[in-house]
């Protein structure tokens, strides 16, 4: 590759966790050169000043514009992308955006959901590189899924996008673990150590805005989709680490060797999906692109039992983002993340 | 109460997590005596040297077939009251039983479940005071039900034992996560705390002892149920906790509020059912016998969410123990537990 | 004790961790009868609605300066005491304060160490019930001492205020590491769970306001001590808990048994103060009022060490105000709290 | 590097958490193939089904004397290494054994400390790369630090190997908290998640292995030594880290600043050393090969108080073996550990 020069990368909202986790992953990338970090009340400050576990030197910066970078990812809080995408993607160049704002085709469905107005225009491919790899290889701007919805959505479709004959979904019923991390790095006393350390609690219980980010990604419809879906979201006393239980009714019964081998089939040319055999962990995933999948043994005819696990920053944010990073430049998509 | 002379208590299997619970609450508890901790590895040693948090000065024996105490505990292994309790029972003696031993009324699933061939007639009272504090009280001695079963039961019952008209239950969806302690005190490389700290484990799936349980204790058939009924229990990294979701598929739609108040109704003469309008988490029931639950909003007409939440080794082993004790004894149901 | 009427409690400040703490010990209490509760920011919520594993339907009040309860527990940030301590003492109250405010004898060093100006009155009895018994008994109003103060000056106190025979305290070297309650229930990013799983961390090495507050205990000028004393704190992923190393140098070298023995003559009397011939751990004095103290073997000939273990929020602060208000009432000293 | 061979490494011991971490780094190591994995127990399965997030197809296999590779990492319980070192020495092999076996230089301290025999000989390059550099490239078998050992050296080295004019080490007091990864991947009840949740031990107090190591590295004799040395290890809840307080007392007072720089100048050539003006804490150095060492203001004067942390599967291990290979072969220091 003599006389090839790397592109280089920009991340607007470096000093997050989701941006932290990208800044670690893309400085060890061998084909991108990142460059510049974007941050907002943190700017002025090393980046390993915050971070001190991760080796650069790059300063935090304000964004003031900038367009000088090849490639852009945008680790922002909801709302903020939709104010900074349009100059970047007009600008021609490769941006993935990790917030919510670019997901949800129905703007009524995003102002239930994020609280915020949004142009039914704000609509960015849906970059889960299982699904839609295709889209995501010709795609200049994608969006990146959110941390719940690719646990959920990886467990459950193969048994929608490409049903077994006669068995397609009637419900699924979904409880998801999230690690704390996934709230962000905040100053709220209900994440705080003392309150969290033996304490389990749901939250959004049948209102979480990745409901319909899920639906929408199964191609069905949001408001009355084809399935029921149930989804009771948690977070426990662990850092990193997405654990869903999805309980899939199926109009047929199948065995659990012939749902594992139809998840095999599906996900053949996934590099990040692994079908286990048996249970999975969350530490098996820890740190880590893969999306374990086990189909466990279920007690009732008909229903499957499906437990997936993700680390939430890395193929539920950070990782997930370069892998599709990868596929828009044509690169091997495990490029820097295996 | 001059001249009154307090019943006096042993605990058979005093050196498990259970049982040292049950010590701590035996040893506050205003009306009875705590006489005699029995063990068997550990018999020699001194209670506190084994459990220093705990003030006292009682010795662990080897249990040989006293009857000298009025009233017994048995916190020992599965397979082990099988042999022990008869004796007691013959001896007239007050008992409550913590292992599964004689829960299921099917020998059949008794051996499935739990490895071992029983007797038809080894089953007791199953003693869950909300739900039969009766029979409970005519008893001398009972059956005291399992962790994951209190914490799903309770979640339950209202709705089957005494539904609502035309909102009979079709389908019961559940997840629940353990603390650790509900796994023993045991020498495991999957429960240290490298293995287990930002880990999260789905086991047993489908199979777990507890769900015919669970399902006798709602007087419906453990093999062919009036409601399908599925279950995946979990374990993360946290001590004492029972965190339960359940999706209660209706007949009929029902709203939270009615939901709520109809649980309020059915526990209206429960004192440590709690029905909680906000969110639950386990830091609220920790290291008490309360188990508290919370209706949530349910995105799917018809179904209702239901979360439950108890400590392990309090409302799930230890602390529910005592109140069957106290209902035994026809003393205040909260004595010592409260 | 017929026609006994139980003098009442108030707690100002309680909705902080040593006020529910102090709240939960207080209404087991079988002598004092707990009345009011009093909070600012979360005035007008009951106590059970912030704190629902404690079971009261007392309401939290604003503070307006009452006086109809004989004791009265302060439990309120740094400062706060030196403002309503003076009316409660002046009404004639049984007051015992938590916070830091009437510890130290010299203004400079609480204006060096806390931050604010006060008067050379504003000093109580330094209430640590093992060194200073009777005291506490003819007080009205006592400073109850800080948390680490506690841990160290228990592990130390033996051989200053009673020293061997030739064997006199040439040096003290500590480390701390106190669980995160102790940094109170508050709202800071570095306090949050995802900061503080897996992490440790030293602060204020050196300058830690409780320096001051263990010499002055142990009856040494503050700023020209006996000995040399260095005390570094560090708090650790645990909620509760204070666990010690002393290494003591002495002008003479003792043995293992010789201290052992000393420390146990010294401690003679004192209920809650254990000496233990093998390790001490957290969990043995979690959620109770012992301290306990090891000595272990040294490398050094002449050096001591000494290990603590206390729960901050029990011996640490609540726990140590109540057996100070038994000492102060004429009760038995363990009243409550064993 | 056309036509360039990577030299081939194994590892024998693989399944323990060293030989886990090795494998990580290796498999990304650009500049050596990872081949062949060894184990006792374990052998015949995959390396990724007993660690699934380490992505490799290799196969654990039972070590018979093969010598087929160009580098061998020994990962082995104590004792182990004695018995397989000589014969791949004899081969010629590059070797670092990550055991106790080859580090203490007088056998009747050996057999104190690890319980065994040995021969005076068995005695290899203590390879501590910022101490010994040049012996360590000249090496063909060295002997990799202990965890607490590299924490506690690092943080004193520059104060003994090249002291301050005047300024003597006089005694070292030494605190170090290590994760429960150093203890192994084992079954005990006293390191179950249901124990260590909360808790904090000392153990060893007084006789831990690395004293004599410690002291045998800063040259001096480690039976009377130049300087007194008082060391507590302690576990705490996390599974990575060694956090290190150290109190150096010296012939003369030095200021943190003339301190600082000292240190900074003592390791300027040391890439994983970094001297913080900051705060040091366990998450900074997580994950990371680096020793980080805060110098903290000290409350008396003459005595030095400074705080180092490391990973102690990294720094304390894994990553420390990878950088000593880096060494002997002639590589850049920080290739593929940075």
């Amino acid at each position: 590759m003599r006389g090839y020069k790397k592109p280089t990368v920009s991340i607007i909202g470096a000093s997050g966790y989701s941006g932290a986790e990208l800044t670690k992953i893309l400085l060890r990338h061998p084909s991108v050169k990142l460059e510049r970090l974007y941050a907002y009340t943190q700017s002025g400050k090393k980046m390993q000043e915050i971070y001190p576990a991760i080796d650069t030197d790059i300063v935090l910066e304000s964004y003031g514009g900038a367009t000088d970078s090849d490639i852009y990812f945008l680790a922002l809080p909801h709302g903020e992308a939709l104010k900074l995408l349009p100059a970047l993607a007009e600008a021609g160049k490769t941006v993935i955006d990790l917030s919510g704002d670019f997901r949800l085709k129905h703007p009524e469905e995003h102002l239930k959901f994020y609280g915020k107005e949004k142009d039914p225009a704000a609509v960015l491919t849906y970059a889960m590189p299982e699904l839609c790899h295709d889209e995501i290889r010709q795609a200049k701007a994608v969006s990146n899924p959110g941390c719940y919805a690719t646990s959920i959505i990886l467990g459950i479709a193969p048994l929608v996008k490409n049903p077994v004959k006669d068995a397609s979904v009637k419900s699924v019923n979904c409880s998801a673990i999230s690690g704390l991390s996934g709230a962000g790095k905040s100053a709220k006393v209900e994440l705080s150590f003392s309150e969290m350390s033996g304490n389990v609690r749901a939250y959004k219980a049948g209102m979480h805005q990745h409901t319909p980010e899920i639906l929408q990604a199964l191609d069905t419809d949001t408001v009355d989709p084809a399935f029921s879906f149930m989804f009771t979201p948690m977070i426990a006393p662990l850092v990193r680490g997405i654990y869903t239980v999805l309980n899939i009714q199926l109009e047929k019964h199948l065995t659990v060797s012939q749902i594992r081998e139809h998840f095999r089939e599906f996900y053949r040319s996934a590099p990040f999906v692994r079908i286990r055999n048996t249970m999975t962990e969350v530490q098996y995933v820890a740190y880590t692109n893969f999306c374990d999948i086990h189909i466990a043994e279920s007690s009732e005819s008909g229903t499957a039992v499906i437990i997936t696990a993700i680390d939430n920053l890395v193929k539920g944010a950070a990782g997930q983002a370069v892998q599709n990073m990868n596929i828009m430049l044509g690169y091997d998509e495990t490029l820097g993340i295996l």
